[in-house]
Order: C-alpha cells, then sequence, then structure tokens
C-alpha cells in the first residue's frame, strides 16, 4: 500500500508539480493526479486515437484556450461537442465576447440584451455578427450535406473572416480533426440555418450520414482513449459508437453530476464495461478516473505540462 | 407570513394528501408542493400549450406509466426526448423488458449482456427484436424525412406489433401529438438506422427540418407552459424555442444538476428570463419552480391527483 | 431477475401504494421503496434497537410530526441529533412558528428580524421566549450534569410551559427515548447556557459522559438498526458507538452529499463495514439502503403507513 | 463589464500564474480565482482575525501540510474542527500513516483491519499508539478542564512524542492558535477519553466552557475573516459566535453540499446576512464567495503563492 503524502504547497510552486503531489493525496485531489497521467498515457499510446465529449458552457467559460492548445497539439483525433459550444467560439471567432457577471437580475439582463449562463453573460448582439457571417458565407456553407461536413466548412469560412482570436472551429478545420455535433439543431447555428431555410434559401443536411464516419474511426483504431468533459450527446455518442469497437482502453470523465438519479451524464466510466463501451480489463483509477469536479477548475489542472 | 406546519402522516392517506400538505412543510418537500399547483395551473389553462422534455432514462426507470397517462389525458402539447427513451420505449414496446439489479459487477453483466443503468438493466437481447422490427418495417419508416415523422411512423408502425403494453410511442401517435428528438442519431434507433444505412438501404431524413414546426408551435400558443426532466438537449431544444415566442408563463424543472458548474442542465428556470425563454413577469414558487429531486420519486408525487 | 414495473398512479392513491409501486420502479424511486421496507423490518424486529440519527434543519422545514410520531409510537429507541433541532423544536413548543420564505434580501430579512434556512424563516424575537423559558426554568434545569440528563429536563420543564403543540423533546422525554447531541453548546440552547453562565449561574456539564450510556445502548442491543437523516455529528456519533458492537444489522440512510468529496455525511453505508459500524453480513438493498434524496420528500414517503 | 478571457495553459506554468487566470475565466474557475483575493485581503489586513472552520476528512486526505502552514504562517488565529481531524492528525503525528484505496471491498477491508473514508484507509492498528499516548499522557492531559484546554495539552504532549512529522495539533500549540472541537465526544479522542474514565480514571470537562473564549474573540476583534472547509459543526460554531459580533467582513466557503436541501453545510455564506453572521454591507464574489468544489482541489490552488 502507498502512503497518502500530505500536499506541501511552497511559493512559486509549478501546476505540474502541484499535479504530481495531489496523486498523492486523497479524495478528489487523488482523482485529479491520476486523470493527469491517464491523458498522458493515452496521447503517448501511439495506437492510441483519442474522442474528446465536451458538453457544458465551455466556451463562454473561458476553456477555449485549454481546447484548442489540445487540438493544434493533435492530441485529439475526434471532437464531439454541442451545438452552443460551437455556437460560443463561432460568435468569439466573429470578434464578440463573454463577460462576467457576479451579481445578476435576470429581468434587468433581458432588457439589457445580455443573456446569462450561471456567471457568464454574452450580448444579444452577438446574433448580428452571426446573422451577417451566415448571410456572407451561406452559398459556401449550404454545399455541406453532413453535420460533420457544415462544421468542417464553417472552420474554412472563418479564415476570411478572421479577428486574429484562435477558435475550435478553426483548429479543427486546419489540423483536419473531425467534429461531430448530433445536435447541432439544437444550437444558435441551427437558427441561423432555420432562419435562412423558412426564408426560402436551399441547405440539405441528413441526419444520421455522420455516424458512420464515428462509428469507422472509432472501430478502425487499434486502441481508443475517451475524455468526456460533462455528459449529454457528447459522451453518448462516443459511447455509442465505442460499444461496436472493443471499448475504450483510456478513459477521463470530468463531472459533476451523480450517479444515483440514472442519467448517462452521471454514470462512472465502470458502467460502460456491462454496455461494451469500455473495455471489460480497463483498470479503474490506472486505466480510467472519474473525476468529480467543476470541469472549469478540473481541466487546465490535467492538461497542464 | 404563512407559517410552515409540520407535516402529519396517518395511515393509508392519499398521495394527493401528502401533496398539499408538502406545500406547507419547507425545503424540497415545499418545491414538490408547489410544483404540484404549477403544472395543474398550466394544465387548466386553455391557453396554454404545455411543453415537455424528457431527458434521463425515465423509460428503464419505470416513468413510462406517468409519462403516457399524461400523453394520454391531453395534458402534453409537445414532447421533446432523447433518443434513448425512445428506444427504451420501443424495446418495451416490442415485449423486452428492464430489470432490477442491486448489486453489479459490470464485466459479469458485459458477460451475461446486460447493459447497466444505474440500478437497472435491459437484456442486450432487445436488440434482436428491435432489428426485426426496424427490417419488418423498413419501408414504411423510411418514408419520412423529419426526425418528428419518423417517430410518429414508429408509433404507428407499432400498432401492428402491440404486445398489449402501452407506449410513449404509440401514445403520442395515437393522440396526435408531436414528438421532437433533434439528436435521434444518438440513440439505439439511430443505430438501427445507420445499419440499413451502410446496408444500401435509402433513406433520407432533414436535420434541421424540424424546428420550423416547434418555433411555430411555441410561437404560435397564446400561452406557454413547460415542464422539464432533467436537462440535456431536451431542456435546450424547447428553450431555444420559447425564446423566438415571449417566453413561457408557467414552468417546472425537475433535475438533481447544481446551477454553480454552469451547464444548462442545472440552469435555474429563473436564468431563462435573461434570454426570453421564460416570460420576465413570471414569478419563482407561483408560476415557475425549481424542484431539485430525483425524478423517479418527484414525477409520481406531482403528477398524482 | 425481477421487472422493473412502470408506475401506475391512479386517483386518491394512497402514498402506501405509491410505496409499493416504487419498489418495483428504478433509480431513486426504488430506494425509497427499499427504504420503506427495511425501516419495516427494524421496527417489528423486537430484537432491535433502533438508532435515529436526525441533522439537518428538520424541525424549520415541519418534519417534526413525522418525528414526533415515531417516537411516540415507539419505533424509535435512541435519538441522536443537532442543538439547532432542539433549539428550533423548543421555539415552537414555546409558541413561536416558522414561514415560509420563498424569495429573500438576506440584508432586509435582517433588518426586518427575521433568520433564514434556505426557503424558511425564524423571527429573531424567538429569543426572547426563550430566555425566558431558560430563566423561569434555570434551576431545575442546571441540576443536569450530562447533555443528555439536560434535554430530559428540557422535556419535562416544557410540560409546565405548553403551547399544545407536540414536541421531540417532550414525546422523548414521555416516552422515556434517550436524546444525545454532543455539540449542544453549537446551538441556540447553547448560547442560552452560555448567557447564563457569563451571568454568574452555575452548571456543570460534562462533555464526555454520555459516551457511555450511547455505547451501552448499542453493545447491549441484540440487533441494531440505524436511520440517518443528513450526516454530521449525528451519523457520525451512532457509528462510533457501534463501532464497539457488531454493527448494525439494519440501515436506511437519507442524504444528497455525495461520497467523492471524502465527507462522512456522503459516505455510503457500506463504507461502515470496514470500521464494524454495519454488520459484514448485512446486505445493500435487502437490509441496508443510501436514498439520496431531500429529506423532506423522503421521510414522508418512507415513514407513512 | 469585464471581459472573460480565456485560460492558456504555458508549460511549467506557475500555480500563481494559473490562479490569476482563472480569476478570469468562469463559473467554478473564477470562484476560485476570487477566493485567492479574498484570502489574500483578509490575512494582509491587520484589524482582521481569521476562523478557519474545517470539517470533513481533511487530514486522511493530505491537507494537514497545507493548514499547517497556515497556522505556522500566522494566517489563521482561531480554529475550528471536528475530533476526527485532530484525531487522524495525532494518529499520524504518532508515527501511522494513511493509505491509498482505490478499489476497496469493505468486508475484506474490516477483516485485514483498515478502516475506510473513500479512497484512504487508515490501518486500524493505529488505535495501539493512539492508546499508549493517552496511557503515558494521561495524568498531564486530565488536568484540562476545558476542551480546548485538552486540545492544547496534546500538542503540549506531543512534543514529547516526536516523530518528526509535523502536525495541526502541535503547530496550534506552538503558536498559540487557540483550536475548539464543540464535539470532541464524537472521535477517536472522544473513545481514547471514555476508554479512560470508565476504567475509573477522572477528568471532568465542561461541554461548554469554551463559548466564551470563542464569542470573545469574535466580539473583541476589530474585523472578521472566515474560512469554511465544508460545514457541520466547525462552520456552525463560528458562524454562531460572529452572530454576537457584527458579523463576518470576509468570507470564503469551500463545500459541495447543495443549498436546496436547507442545510447549514450547504447554505451560501450570504443566508448568513439574514443571521447577523455576515455583515449585510459585505459584498459577494469581492468581500466573500462560495467555492462549490472538493475542497482537496480548491485548498492547494487558493493558498498556493
Amino acid at each position: 500500500m502507498e502512503r497518502v503524502k500530505p500536499i506541501k504547497l511552497s511559493e512559486g510552486m509549478r501546476v505540474s508539480e502541484l499535479g504530481e503531489q495531489m496523486k498523492n493525496a486523497g479524495f478528489g485531489a487523488r482523482k485529479i493526479g491520476l486523470a493527469r497521467e491517464i491523458v498522458r498515457k493515452m496521447f503517448s499510446d501511439e495506437e492510441c486515437k483519442v474522442f474528446l465529449g465536451l458538453a457544458g458552457a465551455m466556451v463562454p467559460a473561458g476553456m477555449k484556450g485549454v481546447i484548442v492548445d489540445l487540438i493544434r497539439g493533435r492530441k485529439i483525433d475526434v471532437l464531439v461537442t454541442t451545438g452552443a459550444n460551437l455556437t460560443h467560439d463561432l460568435i468569439e471567432a466573429l470578434g464578440d465576447e463573454h463577460y462576467h457577471c457576479d451579481k445578476w437580475n435576470d429581468s434587468e439582463l433581458h432588457e439589457k440584451g445580455y443573456d446569462r449562463m450561471y456567471n457568464v453573460v454574452m450580448p444579444n448582439s452577438a446574433y448580428v455578427k452571426l446573422e451577417k457571417f451566415f448571410d456572407e458565407n451561406w452559398e459556401f456553407l449550404a454545399q455541406a450535406s453532413t453535420i460533420r461536413g457544415f462544421i468542417s466548412k464553417l472552420g474554412e469560412a472563418l479564415e476570411k473572416n478572421s479577428t486574429g482570436e484562435d477558435s475550435i472551429l478553426r483548429a479543427c478545420y486546419e489540423t483536419k480533426t473531425p467534429v461531430f455535433c448530433p445536435a447541432l439543431a439544437d444550437s444558435g447555428i441551427g437558427l441561423m440555418i432555420w432562419g435562412r431555410k423558412i426564408a426560402g434559401k436551399k441547405i440539405e443536411i441528413d441526419a444520421f450520414e455522420d455516424m458512420n464516419e464515428i462509428i469507422d474511426l472509432a472501430w478502425g483504431a487499434k486502441k481508443r482513449g475517451v475524455i468526456y468533459v460533462g455528459g449529454g450527446v457528447p459522451k453518448n455518442f462516443i459511447q455509442q459508437s465505442l460499444q461496436f469497437s472493443k471499448g475504450a482502453e483510456y478513459g477521463v470523465q470530468i463531472t459533476t453530476d451523480a450517479q444515483e438519479p440514472g442519467g448517462s451524464s452521471g454514470a462512472p466510466l465502470e458502467e460502460g464495461k456491462s454496455w461494451g463501451k469500455l473495455k471489460p480489463g480497463a483498470e479503474e483509477n490506472k486505466d480510467f478516473v472519474d473525476v468529480r469536479c467543476d470541469a472549469t477548475i478540473a481541466l487546465p489542472l490535467i492538461f497542464c505540462d
């Protein structure tokens, strides 16, 4: 048995050193430390394809930089995310911003034109640049016939509209990282498409066409690693694709949802073994780990080298 | 100010009486009591269209009966749910069942062919009947060009395959209740479609076509009531449609997710006011209420007359 | 394997019938159903002494009636609780009340003299009657030399100050149910004692004297059943006493705290086996169960016959 | 309005820099960043007395070093904690250790003599050294007449039994930091006292005597800062003492408990304003902040310079 070692802080200490020490502590700190090891194991295993499921409003919360670095650093092979994250990413790429909101009155925010996500707000006016972007690039975007293709075109179109700030969409486009988003209709981007469709513009995007590619990616990989930030569709869509492979060899899940209410978002990775989504031989806290923590705190701690 | 009255239990007491007493108690019990009042207010308001967002594995957990009764009783005008709930509903309609699993070893469950959702398992063999159902009904189902249309055809097709047990799909079909499911690809039903597509069968379902109908339903209603069971896409897809109306007049949300990690699933209804998803004048704990409780406990308590 | 049966609500349905049906459903509902069975098993086992650990502000939240019925019905042999619950119980027994507070501004509440516990408030003026009660009964109360003895004298003194409404203190006194409260200093009652001590009045209550009695009760029982409402000192003080017995045969725990942060309050009952607080042979979901639910919702559902 | 700035990680980055960047991000990360500022504000305000309420099994989880540094660095003026934390601290000071336990079977652990706290275990044999320590130092310890005095004597006695590893008890003794623990009976140390009392040894420790000192400390301070790690008695005992002052000027609370179930442990600091425990003028997210996070992750992030 290994001893729990008390964490010893020192001035000017590096995040990597704290991460290392956390592994030697208990409770959630240990989980952070183990997650640091497991992501590095999957990143350095050349046979392993890494699937990142990204739910939650991670862009408004300032996690874009962490995700972009993972993509540009070729750590991630597949991204599955929500329409909301892509919409907020696009909004920032077009030059709009998110703001702190440490106190709020939602009716007042509404009058002033701010949309709230916990302690972050987005100016409603962001939709103006969004509309303009879709107007200007519609013909190009509407060539897509799949959601994944449409998202790739968003990234491609962005290059012409660059504001200098990096984005998930652009990073994925440039690195050819496939991005899946089964529920893209359920987002601001979806609304932009709806707006043009009711105005008579044509676009035909198949709801099921992308399944083949992600299942092939999962099936074709020699090994599979999964990183789930939050649950929802991103986690489930990856899990479902893995069911057809032999299951993931590595896994890190970051969530604050509890397992007892039975939802997929709070289900521990171990549960995936019954479904064939996680390899039966994978060992908890060695090959995979559940981190029960706010992702905005856990992500930087886990990924900082 | 109203006094908190201690709950007084009596033998043979009715659920409705307990619900009434809970309103006079504090903490979560009060929320249950208030939710009971608010759902009845929205059900009896003839100008109000009720949107039910149903996430979580509610069918495996035995909540199907409660949902079916709401549908058949014409309490619900629109259902937005996950592909998983529809898949499990279909599986039960085809004669398979879910089982209790109070203790588990996920690797063993995998070998024995059971898929776990917390303390409930589904036999993997359920996919056999599912495949057969899709084979037999494919031509009929493949006529659909929208997700909502496809789901309606599932309900229609079920009549020929009836096992006697009622289902959400059938109840919605018979009552003409529209069912939306933006991420249907992310489910067992999605896998059935994928399986036939890669076998060369044709189906063309548009990913964005349904947006128009739900936005029209939200926009066209004189008043809007929302019931969110869990969060995820079902909640967000309703919220997004309401943004184009004047916001919901009534709301009940049942979730165990916390607001502080910033996800949409844990966001209190009040936050919706900033977005225009909830009417600015709507009053908390009178017109809308957040119930922080396992939905399998809260649903029967709220809906039992 | 037993099938999960969908819950079927009916108008005028009894709580006991819903409780029975919940046992056949999944997730948290099943836990409520199992808890109903397990508490009845421990209540009807004549060899079993039942220890109730009661944390949380259960009296302000209107749970007093449920607890009093358990005590007067001789279902509970030992009560361990917080000073806060006893203080609020005393306050209500002296004729003051708690009030609903569905919206709040804490600074305003302070000005108006209301102390808030989530959606319940207590008028600060309650301290007036409290002071008077302690003044009038001080000499009688100060005869106590143990916390348990002091609490018993509070119940005895109350008979002379009755307002007609039943109380935990009085019910325990009349039924001779021992009440333990290791941290009584940490409460309004503690403040009353402090106030008199600094005014020069004498009272000598030993901090450790009660340990012997509760350990004897645990040790002397043929079997032990535990019911934990919330965690904190009440749960831990019972657990610690059980460590010297052979562990509890039956257990029901109601809490919303998670296990992953490592606190005693969120620890599942199973963890107690390692310590000898729960009998190694006790079977989860048969002899003991963890109910993850707001206690104000779970308590009436579990205890209503 | 201030912009949310995406976190940008860099290799070898310092914890202090990450903490600074977290302040500019959203959701929980922002709370960590704000907490860093607020604790430094209260530490550098010479008029401010800092009260640390420490619940949870923080010593087994490896947080001892962080706490000891706060004490030895004279950042903390008053410590209120659980008997469990003091017992585990004493156990480590006497040379025993805690161990990682990433997988467990509680019945097996029991047979092998290990007591589990989530993913940490303590060998039961730790009680042997504990018994010996109490035997050898009993006469000295039994001179105490208050809990605070008894704890101070534990720290003093430890010097003679030093194993070289620093401890909270010793650090508090040497820096004359008062330690309060109203429920000391509810702990392994309590059991040691009980064991000697039933063996006929004398000790008389008053249950209420310490209240005066902590209330005086709160009342006498020009300003008050509070840091609550977890809730329970430590938080409440500080809050209760502050009620007699004008309330705390600064506050940081770290907890994973939710507010909706109504317990004191999950109550946001703001609620304290109604009671007079927090200064009505104190501003949320500037003077005080609630951090909803596993304390083993938050503590190092907040306190590392």
